[in-house]
């Protein structure tokens, strides 16, 4: 095998190296510090090209909403019991975003496959989302991925406040609104399903926000992952700080019941 | 014991929630969706305060400077292979950020103690950098964290840019420039002892930027963490995207040595 | 909430202790230590009963033969790559362990699915075969995970010789044997469809033995991660006694081809 | 690079693979398979030569004390909650295993280390004691690992039975038994030092067996890890039998106290 040959086992169009150069998707690296935002260098990374200021307007937004959902959250206990264990702060972190899978941290990227599949049916909207709603509950189940809130009930506030930039892009022109539509008529169709209103949640929001960007559906999961990491420091480093050594779930004296 | 004493095992000053209710550092989330950056972000749910724009501009060349190394760094290589074998986005990810331990990540923070510990000594900074550097190596050896670069020679791309935006930040008042100042007496100071000059890498010149910008040491290695997330999960989804089941590190032809 | 209902939270049926007390799946610690093998215990945990003699040894074997494939599995290079990084030997391990998902490691608990679905037809064998087959790969595709082999060609050492330590388990009446029968029948059927013959492999042959005893499939998986934990951890350290810092999957010299 | 050098790069003296041929230390694994114990295949695979079965007896007893310790142990809990958030049964061990870091997992290695040390002191065994648990806390702090236990007051039931079976294989010449001397003696100096008994804990004797059997000290670690993979994998396996969706660490009525 030639070396020519080996050097494409790792090929990538990410990164570009040698001695002294790096340059990523053809830009070199100091013409990148200091004048891209870190969304824009997500963006950059993950796509390849860079988003104009108010497409990472709105891309930044849905990275601030999802930072972090508390220590009940089991990503975030997880990371903090972690942190008290004697590992690197970088291993109390994957821990946590090692536990955002299918159920803790999939829904934005079903939400956007829902989406993206309604948008690419023919004829009306109305027609459109029950189809689409039909097909998702005979493969999946019953619950419908980025709608309602076992906790947040009636609202979420983070919903309506990233839909409000979304309408905001969209009258300007940075997006076309058209999943933002979507996504309301899936919400109004959900609730005429069940007979009582459904809300919005964070992860319906900001599926909607990255299809009206373009993302591909499974990269919703991926930059949820990115934005939770940051509360998974956050709450890694409290409580380092917090002290305590093999913090378990619970205190101590409540032992867990025995069932055999 | 209280249902009170119970809601003190998980008790944080970084969220604070209720039904329809969610505040970071005392701040409603929808205030801060679309109002704040995302390395404002950061830094609100690390530190707890709002860092003013400058501060944050100059935080945010450090996160968008480290975001990828390519796939012959240990890290970005796992979690590219982690991608063909049947995980999701985040365990791909996970798996990457995992490896980012002392020694493959953990210069940054090294080089911030380092550097916190010289600017504690009293006396004039030559004499400072000499014990701070006599006291390393006594504890960690001869490799000073933070500068030379067994890839990039002589001088890795990063490290200047970021040190050309420290002094511009100094220069207007945004942060004192006295960890520059350690960082190049450092610099000349190992380069001196070993009769050659040496570059400042990427960990030295995020540890100077994290040290000015008052970050504790440790935090170095979570930042790191977190802006090499985005290339972690940059790498992951290109290997998906390029397909292949069961990655290995070599192509399957190269069998490994037995050596027994 | 009531201390009691608390307690509830985490109850589990497979440790009861108390302060100077330990006790699993109803035995005391101390009656099982020197009494009980590692496999039985493995088995004691998972399932809740302790297996005879001649069980624990068909057990042993499928435990014994997937402890390892080489550093061109993507999680032993990966555990290997770790433990140059400066994490734990534990965290090494968690890397690799952590990429055994539906692709690496999952084919074991598929086809034991398979295996199940075949087992509760009715009617002739050789129907019942052709029917799971035929359902499986409309559901899954063309491969049929337990049989073949990219790199064992014409065939895996270790199927055959499990296979038998089955069949003379089936002699002496400590398994039925159907689930033998079943992954031959398929394994004939398969080779019937291609008009080639095809070799079970490791995957195909521990399931069977997995179905024989009893476990459910989603075990298998779980089974062979336990077992391939014991390679995970000779390899990771192996590689720590070689040292090497921040190991890449490659040598230095073969730079990744930039596609960009 | 010549592909000769190639193989070099992922070299090892574990395992030895073409085509239809497995060898593990040198061994077919075909000849393994129903004839070695899992614990022995363990030995064999990190050590390189195969155990007697008096050495096996005695290995496997440490390999069967430590497999679990309840779900307050914050490994355990973290794999529990992670087998509700939709990731495979892999991912959930290694989230667990991923936390056995320096404070959950390291008292066994940090053990181990402080017998060798004070089994490589010249002089009578008192004096070497003496000296050996001074350099520890001179460097570690106060607190010896192996000894005391926060929960099992006043005995871990699994030391003395560990114990009793160190001096049953010490009297038959399996092991010297020098290092359940050794261990016996630094528990009555500690007890002596601090004017009141302290029991030797489930890490102390699971030390002097890895001890007496000659594995390097840092091995304690990765074998404990080994052992109560079978603890994560019980654990994981049973909450998924009880299900759930996003188990946090305390029932979501217990809101965490805003200390902000």
């Amino acid at each position: 095998m030639t070396e020519d040959a080996l050097r494409d086992w790792w090929k990538t169009a990410i990164i570009d190296m040698e001695p002294g150069r790096i340059a990523f998707r053809g830009h070199p690296v100091q013409d990148l510090i200091g004048n891209v935002t870190f969304p824009q260098m997500i963006w950059l990374m993950v796509r390849g090209d860079l988003p104009d200021a108010a497409q990472a307007h709105l891309f930044e937004a849905a990275l601030v909403a999802a930072v972090d959902h508390g220590p009940q959250a089991p990503s975030i206990a997880a990371a903090r019991m972690a942190a008290t264990c004697g590992v690197g702060l970088q291993s109390a972190m994957a821990t946590g975003l090692n536990m955002l899978g299918d159920v803790h941290g999939g829904a934005g990227a079903q939400c956007a496959a829902l989406m993206y599949d309604i948008a690419e049916r023919a004829g009306p909207m109305d027609a459109a989302v029950k189809a689409g709603l039909a097909e998702w509950r005979a493969t999946h189940g019953k619950m419908i991925p980025g709608f309602g809130h076992r906790f947040h009930k009636p609202v979420d506030p983070r919903a309506p406040r990233l839909m409000a930039l979304v309408e905001a892009a969209a009258a300007e022109g940075t997006v076309s609104g058209d999943f933002a539509r979507i996504g309301q008529a899936v919400q109004r169709q959900i609730g005429a399903d069940r007979g009582t209103p459904i809300a919005m949640n964070i992860d319906g929001a900001t599926a909607v926000i990255f299809c009206e960007l373009g993302f591909p559906a499974p990269l919703s999961r991926g930059l949820f992952a990115l934005s939770r990491s940051v509360g998974l420091l956050a709450h890694a480093w409290e409580q380092t700080e917090q002290g305590g050594r093999n913090k378990g779930p619970m205190p101590p004296a409540i032992l867990p019941r025995y069932s055999g």
